[in-house]
């Protein structure tokens, strides 16, 4: 189950990189196209944020080592999608700014970035009440059910944040006449869509009980 | 947690119907109009499908009976939504030939069928095995845990078929015209979302261990 966790995100990875660098203007942050700028978002909220944060919450699974290891693995990898969520953030508000659109007005913005801030907090809690162990035996017993509940939940909300951003992108290509139904660039975003929908499902089912 | 869970559903339902009804075109299968017939999709898909489903999930929990009785009620309330479900299917074929749009091309419509025809699956497999009692008592112990873990995916996947269900109506008003960011009708369909997506969660929290 865990092996078609990691299969589903790589692919996911790789068909991402196909549709920004083949089908459409490539990826760059410092770019005066302004598509170009727009491309560090998907990039950056999928192989740098959601990829990671999947990883992480299968590092005490996947990690032949022993806890200590793993807990320090889980909470980098959380760390960096942590920062890298922070670069594919700037880079949407960033294209924004140069096009003159208004910010964070469709339901992926409002999911996406409630998810963000919801993962912040949870970063900061399990770095102080796990990792800086604030908080006694007991009471992290207590807490640790929840920690992972509200993890599960954030992951679901990402993998939500994700479709409905391929959705908004895809439809306001089609808007434009630039995306046919059935065409094959219309295809491989959905089939983006699946593998990272996938890749939530099976993180779901490895840390799963 | 799971009174959450319900109140979220019905949040959904109200606000979903507000903007059906009020914002939209109303609701009518067999109405000359095509948007008429269109909103029968996302009524029935969400008010017919998503929620009774999960209704469904949480019937063991939230039924003060015996467990015969609780399996009765989530087997019937998931063919509710079944049969629900296919007459919102069948209102967006309907609209397409209305309007001779291609079938089944967007992000949206291949999560949503691939979601409806595994639910389909898991249905006759629930009722075969664990109402018609096919398989020996051992066999239904090892089985439940899988029927779980699917039924969860499952709802999973219906919420991002719903969420990006919204958006992609939301994008295609907007690249028309029809919606402008931040105006009441936009407000509305994100606060519809995201009631929708707590509704998964709080389902989802609620069956879990």
């Amino acid at each position: 189950m865990i092996y078609l966790a990691h299969l589903f995100g790589i692919i996911a990875f790789v068909l991402l990189l196909i549709w920004l660098l083949h089908y459409r203007e490539g990826i760059e942050y410092g770019s005066n196209n302004a598509l170009r700028v727009f491309n560090v978002h998907p990039f950056f909220m999928y192989s740098g944020f959601i990829f990671p944060a999947g990883e992480a919450m299968l590092a005490f699974r996947s990690i032949p080592s022993e806890r200590k290891t793993r807990k320090i693995v889980h909470m980098a990898l959380h760390l960096v999608a942590l920062v890298l969520g922070i670069i594919g953030l700037s880079a949407v508000f960033k294209f924004h700014d140069m096009r003159h659109y208004p910010n964070l007005f469709s339901l992926h913005s409002w999911i996406g970035i409630a998810t963000f801030c919801l993962f912040g907090l949870q970063w900061v809690f399990g770095l102080v009440v796990f990792m800086l162990q604030a908080a006694s035996v007991s009471t992290r017993e207590k807490v640790l059910p929840w920690h992972k509940v509200c993890g599960r939940a954030l992951l679901f909300m990402a993998v939500c944040a994700a479709e409905t951003g391929l959705m908004e992108k895809s439809s306001f290509l089609s808007s434009l006449g630039m995306l046919k139904p059935h065409q094959r660039q219309s295809n491989l975003i959905n089939f983006t869509g699946l593998a990272i929908l996938f890749f939530g499902v099976y993180v779901n089912f490895s840390v799963g009980s």
